[in-house]
């Protein structure tokens, strides 16, 4: 990709571990709602994703962009996920359309679909015997109200692509740690993407073909109850990890 | 059911439709943000949908809610679904928590699946011949900003159903109209509401059992492309009217 790639809430926990891999591999533009709290090369918008005219501005000449902006927080309060996750997404959704951006890549979440995990299913289902499978083609079933909101971040990519012809990716992301999966967790080890997953899969996000899909950011954990297929298939995403083989990850 | 019923958006079309066949059968409270333009024998509260506190003291005491209210226009501006639809629709289903209402029923469209109607199936899928079929388990793909916020009432009934255990039913509903089907238009004939199909819907969805379901509020026409029968099994709908029985509705 020639053009800058606009990534923002760029010095979140997600922001950061795509960078850590894949700094030199873009020109990236970076913004987050505060200043950068470490040096960066990169441009740098200080912005508020709520802010309509500053996220257009920080669209202006970009080639794709990243969006992970918003309130990460799954225990999030209505009025925060209502602005900066649902309004914050569509302002960076129509700031795209107005500068003829083709591509954006949105940071879903897990809790789009928690209220799957059901107590006649849990624990069995993250554990690798389990062959329950959720496959990004089941209707959202959120866990609470930031997973409402990342629905709604999925549903507002479906338009803008049916309408505006934008390539839109929703990656519902697992459980990132660095170095290792969370220990005496099952759950967490069941969706853990470690970081040099999640780098490679944002990286194939940028570079792939696609219309508008849903996917699973997770590791190829033994554990999984997310298909990574769709990943594989679209995008051409090839997981090293396994959190099956860190100590403390077995059944 | 003994308790009153809260209509919301009641001054609009599809709560005219209603009340004008069920006046007699519920005790009803009617909300809306503007006072009556009619004469009414029921209770009515004037109180705008994105007002909390006065969502949660109209509900107080009701044992069911029948939510019309919202910003109607398939072309209304981001702003007002984000706030009348979107938030508003979250205001009635957090009062029904707060106030221990058990049943909420939605008042969906057609609009948050309206771009499965692709160049490529239409006119085809609007035809008797057809049977190309919607059934309510496909995910949302809105024709418009109304349809993302349509479709985002249905995640959050499905988060309120899954966390705090309402009731609700989503409705989308089709075409309405008074006495008989939209001429020369297939689309409406094949998503044709009458009036006393849409009060015996919405009657249905009042008095059976169900945890969360997605209908479609549509008569029995021939050229349907959506599925009934979901609202017959969960809901025992039994729809009298077909846009096919009208001149004018043939191929």
């Amino acid at each position: 990709m020639d053009d800058p790639v606009l990534l923002t809430g760029a010095e979140g926990r997600v922001g950061q571990a795509i960078l850590s891999d894949l700094s030199a591999e873009y020109e990236w533009r970076l913004l987050d709602r505060d200043p950068p709290t470490r040096d960066t090369d990169h441009e740098f918008v200080v912005a508020d994703i709520t802010d309509e005219e500053a996220v257009r501005e920080a669209v202006e000449g970009v080639g794709a962009i990243v969006h992970l902006a918003g309130d990460p927080r799954p225990e999030a309060p209505w009025n925060s996920v209502l602005s900066n996750n649902i309004d914050g997404t569509r302002n960076v959704l129509e700031a795209a359309v107005t500068e003829g951006v083709e591509k954006v890549v949105f940071a879903s979440s897990n809790h789009a679909v928690g209220a799957y995990e059901t107590d006649e299913r849990t624990p069995d289902m993250y554990r690798p015997s389990d062959d329950y499978r959720l496959d990004g083609t089941e209707l959202p079933r959120p866990s609470n109200l930031y997973g409402v909101s990342k629905a709604t971040g999925e549903v507002l990519g479906r338009y803008y692509h049916d309408e505006h012809g934008l390539s839109v990716v929703c990656v519902r992301i697992g459980n990132l740690t660095k170095n290792h999966p969370p220990k005496d967790y099952e759950r967490g080890q069941a969706m853990w993407l470690s970081h040099r997953d999640c780098a490679h899969l944002f990286d194939r996000c940028l570079q792939a073909d696609y219309d508008y899909e849903i996917v699973y950011g997770i590791s190829d954990n033994d554990r999984k109850y997310y298909s990574i297929e769709n990943a594989r298939e679209v995008l051409g995403y090839d997981p090293q990890d396994n959190s099956a083989e860190f100590a403390n990850a077995e059944c």
